[in-house]
């Protein structure tokens, strides 16, 4: 064996959550680990009918390669989405990835050098931390609250290449900042001239109301913006997009050329076929009112079910409840125990760029029924009681 | 403007030939410029039956998250095809991948730190340079022959991170290494302890014999060997596969999760029920007599209206010509005098890890008909005719 591994690779670890969902996804396990969206809502009458008009109407454009930069209706019909919620950016400026996940690689590519920092949220999403963590950089775990970063904290990020931040319904905690910490964050992040990366992957996804306006719209040139259609129609396309200033744009392109030319152009003009005429409009608000009653049956188990000294935000859309359990509880050694009681949930260490709070984990309500959330959280409360006494 | 870039993204440059092509596709230019296979080899009733069968059948499984190794049938189905042809590995050594190009990504990641040294054939695919360059190698142009590169030629690549090579039906010079020379090449990498990363866009594209077995065939876990279906189904699914030695397999693996989750289920599954019953037995003869004939045409148009002093191979299979003109002419200066006279082609100095030579050019003959390229080949001969005067 005469290979060499790069320096970088030592930084690529096996998923920890992979690792746990292989061994949770046992027959009779109800788990509540998943990061899956429900695949009940999934589209499958509109793509199938989009793919035999797209493989009718131009079978050959379609199958052949394709440009790099996406298809052009599909980065227009982006461009206008977003500026309707207050994004205002051209259609040259989108960039069509393979699923929003890619996007984070070549944010990583282009901006990350060995040994320079990158702050993130605590917890922050596993997927970015894995993305950026081949490139070698240090991170900044940046100090927060119920409503998100704290704008004193960005001063320990001065100098960061970038701020990655998931305002909406964050994976895994569940907090949407609200509109005024996004605008004082913008604006500490402008002064001490901190670039935002901004991934939205579940913004459509809200209950009662929609988010604020992203940080991007506030933030223009100074931010990178990721989205993702894998939430709101399926994830198996592996469909995202960013927006990115005029100055970047042409490097995460060439990017995006060396890492797989182009995102796949059936897929592209199946999903635009999809959502050209309004689809969404009608589609994501049944997905909405599937997820509320599971966020609520998960929330109306876990008041009753959990033991004193937990703590738990209940989240205003999205697909996750994070818990916090008392500090002397370590739920990555409680799993076992967990696992054989029949439930099942992602310890939240991983979650963490810093040192991980052992005391955390994720739980995600839309993967399983509501009758089902009931018995598996009540099966986790037993767990549970049973720990801390 | 805030962002700083990453060292490496100096290395990302537009590619040359993605700007000549834009240049090139004016109306009544006839482009032997480009790579793209012929569209009406594209199997598109078979593509709309399957994608109809999929999501009538599976279309939960189809439109969720899935496995980042790839679709187990179609890996299954991978190793059987490498297996017929030589190569024995296993389906857990295969990874499904977003095209071969995102092969080449993953390898670079894993492989190459700045600084060290990639050995490549002189020319060699420009999209490999493309994908390695982000990761800082200094390339290393192996000598060689009609036949390819020459195993003393090694000796120079010594300690480098491995050899890249094209050997079926190279892009761009067309040429396909004999059964011999790919012997004593995989002796002396053994020999001297230089990995090989084999990359077979085009072998299925043979005319009148199959290319010999693989390198890898011979070079067992001293080997990373890398496929597409973008030439024998259709580019635009953006579907590759690589076999990776065990040890290396994991990382390769990581690096996929890090880059894009996995390629979209839909596509591996939608392929996979389109081949598994044999229908490339009966395809791709129809994409070989289509090429052959193509050839054909290019090859006696060029050995018409070429001017004394140029020289060509005729390739056995592929898609490209490759022509080198007296040593005085310069292609890419002629270039913008060939599509005054309607006609298009790549420059070769791009395809060159180190020195471009000028006087060169690559041809390509499925985009465009017999007729055309008689007509194309013969207003090439014009400009060149009038160029050596």
């Amino acid at each position: 064996m005469n290979w060499t591994l790069a320096r970088r690779a030592a930084r690529l670890e096996p998923s920890t959550i992979r690792e746990i969902l292989k061994v949770t996804e046992r027959p009779g396990i109800i788990s509540l680990a998943g990061g899956l969206p429900a695949a009940e809502g999934f589209p499958v009458e509109a793509m199938a009918a989009a793919c035999a008009k797209v493989l009718r109407d131009h079978p050959r454009e379609a199958l052949q390669y394709a440009a790099s930069e996406g298809y052009a209706p599909l980065r227009e019909w982006v461009a206008a989405e977003m500026a309707g919620q207050g994004l205002r950016a051209g259609s040259s400026q989108v960039l069509i990835t393979t699923g929003s996940q890619q996007g984070l690689d070549l944010v990583g590519k282009v901006l990350v050098d060995p040994g320079c920092r990158v702050a993130v949220e605590s917890p922050t999403y596993l997927g970015a931390l894995q993305a950026f963590n081949p490139y070698e950089p240090e991170f900044v775990a940046v100090d927060g609250d119920d409503e998100g970063p704290l704008p004193q904290g960005l001063q320990a990020a001065r100098g960061a290449r970038f701020l990655y931040l998931l305002p909406n319904f964050q994976n895994p905690s569940g907090r949407c900042l609200p509109a005024a910490r996004r605008l004082a964050l913008a604006d500490t992040a402008r002064a001490i001239g901190l670039p935002v990366v901004e991934d939205n992957p579940y913004g459509d996804l809200w209950f009662d109301q929609p988010p604020p306006p992203p940080l991007a719209a506030a933030l223009g040139d100074d931010a990178v913006y990721l989205g993702s259609f894998s939430k709101v129609l399926a994830p198996g396309l592996r469909l995202g997009y960013l927006i990115a200033p005029p100055a970047l744009y042409p490097k995460l392109l060439q990017a995006k050329q060396a890492a797989d030319l182009h995102t796949p152009g059936f897929n592209q003009r199946v999903v635009h076929e999809v959502i050209k005429d309004g689809f969404l409009s009608q589609h994501v608000p049944t997905i909405r009112a599937r997820y509320k009653a599971q966020r609520d049956a998960m929330r109306a188990a876990l008041e009753r079910q959990l033991p004193p000294g937990c703590r738990f935000n209940v989240p205003a859309g999205g697909m996750f409840f994070w818990v916090e359990l008392p500090p002397a509880l370590d739920a990555a050694a409680l799993l076992p125990k967990a696992v054989a009681a029949g439930v099942a949930y992602v310890p939240g260490a991983a979650f963490f760029a810093d040192h991980g709070r052992a005391n955390t984990m994720r739980l995600s309500f839309v993967t399983v029924s509501p009758e089902r959330i009931t018995q598996g959280v009540a099966a986790l409360g037993r767990v549970l009681q049973e720990a801390v006494k």
